[in-house]
């Protein structure tokens, strides 16, 4: 039986483009309206995967779906970063040199303003969706438009490279994480943890809840501070470090830290990502 | 003289509004394309501000605005949170039955999705820009349309109100920094001081780095990491803390956190944002 993965957006969507990257193609990719009908359908059905993005180098953590992990109780079961890459995508006749408008989704075409500008004289229209713009491209069958959208739109709807990698900044990576119900246990690959806590504003107190880990010698690969708005002075705290949730000195560094806060969720072990 | 101060958008954006409630309405403020412009602007104008959104309640921190702080020597000088309301806006004549359409930017229509189902057999237009919207509209002078902007993009263009904040998440506050060429010397009130500095990947590191604030009891208000891609293994580190950079324990804890560290960039202190 062919996986079953949950994604935000039209196919040929980012976020589905890392899942083929990390299931491979012969998965069952199911398309999504909001994230958090991504974390329901995975919820509510038999060994489904959900994908969503939690960071951006250029935009930052999604705080949104920081919450959604929060009030869901999904286990993260793996990560992947993904570089997203626009391309200029036109109908299969169409040359460089024909393309009198381009539309895309407004956040691809502010991500590739540098390239637009080269382009004389040339109209932009916004469209609800990257993807969503190559399939009415196709349709329209212009030769003097193009969407700009990535590799998979191109690929899925029939559309021609026109030219690649377009964006304005070339680091442009989002790191993507794979929900499940059930946890994974996986043996021998170095795996990572990702946990969310509280603390009140004490000065020191983020010293103190980092000393568990510290002196048992546990890698931090990532630590950001979020205020919580209800409660001024008190902050949560996403903390990411190498290990398995049942690794005896992961136990005592959270067991040590859980002496100073009221509140930890562990949302879930799995394997590190290797580029 | 009014103060002079660049804002990235069109006027009636949220950058503007954050503006006006830091300096009153009575300023000069003038319109940038990009960010990078708005940096530039400052750096060439004699006596002017600058004013960048810098992380947000729901979608994170802006690492480019953090990347052009760290590439132009701009000093923050403040900061200001300033809550993300969506108000639908109409003309003057247009009450809020007549609505058969609505315009406005796609990350404002995101925004208010619960809202906008609410309305029956509703046509949804994207366009560039929030205020941009409000313009276009008064022009049209439609009573059968209405925008979705700030409430300063209504007052500047002469809209009506039809139903304040629309927005789903009403926890969606931005926070802005006031740049500017030259540090401004702050006393008597709380003042914060934030730096970017760099750490290798060694266990324990983060939790050494911080050792200097904790023993002096300097308040930590920020926290974030940011892995540097083309030195895998190495984070930037974002920290803000209470303090001023000339007061004597703050100075020691930065020369302490200098051996750990080639790298340490001193964004500016600056007076505690009271709300």
């Amino acid at each position: 039986m062919k996986k079953k993965v949950f994604f935000q957006g039209e196919h040929g969507a980012f976020s589905e483009e890392a899942a083929f990257k990390y299931f491979g193609k012969n998965i069952n990719s199911n398309s999504c309206y909001t994230f958090e009908q991504v974390f329901r359908s995975v919820r509510s059905t038999k060994y489904a995967y959900g994908i969503i993005p939690i960071e951006n180098s250029l935009a930052g953590s999604l705080h949104l779906n920081y919450d959604l992990l929060m009030r869901y109780n999904l286990q993260i079961v793996g990560e992947i970063n993904h570089r997203i890459s626009h391309h200029l995508i036109g109908i299969k006749r169409s040359r460089i040199k024909d393309i009198k408008k381009i539309i895309s989704h407004p956040v691809a075409l502010q991500q590739c303003k540098n390239f637009i500008k080269t382009i004389k004289s040339i109209d932009v229209t916004e469209t609800y969706d990257t993807a969503g713009s190559v399939k009415m491209l196709m349709k329209s069958g212009s030769i003097n438009s193009a969407a700009i959208a990535s590799y998979s739109a191109s690929k899925l709807y029939g559309g021609k490279i026109l030219k690649r990698n377009i964006e304005d900044y070339k680091e442009n990576f989002t790191r993507f994480l794979l929900l499940s119900k059930k946890k994974v246990k996986t043996i021998g690959k170095p795996n990572k943890t990702s946990i969310v806590f509280t603390l009140k504003n004490e000065s020191g107190i983020l010293y103190k809840a980092l000393s568990g880990f510290a002196i048992r010698g546990i890698d931090l690969t990532k630590i950001e501070s979020r205020p919580i708005r209800e409660r001024p002075f008190e902050y949560y705290f996403y903390l990411d470090f190498v290990g398995y949730i049942d690794d005896i000195n992961v136990k005592n560094a959270i067991k040590q830290l859980r002496e100073l806060t009221d509140y930890i969720k562990i949302l879930g072990s799995y394997p590190k990502f290797m580029s």
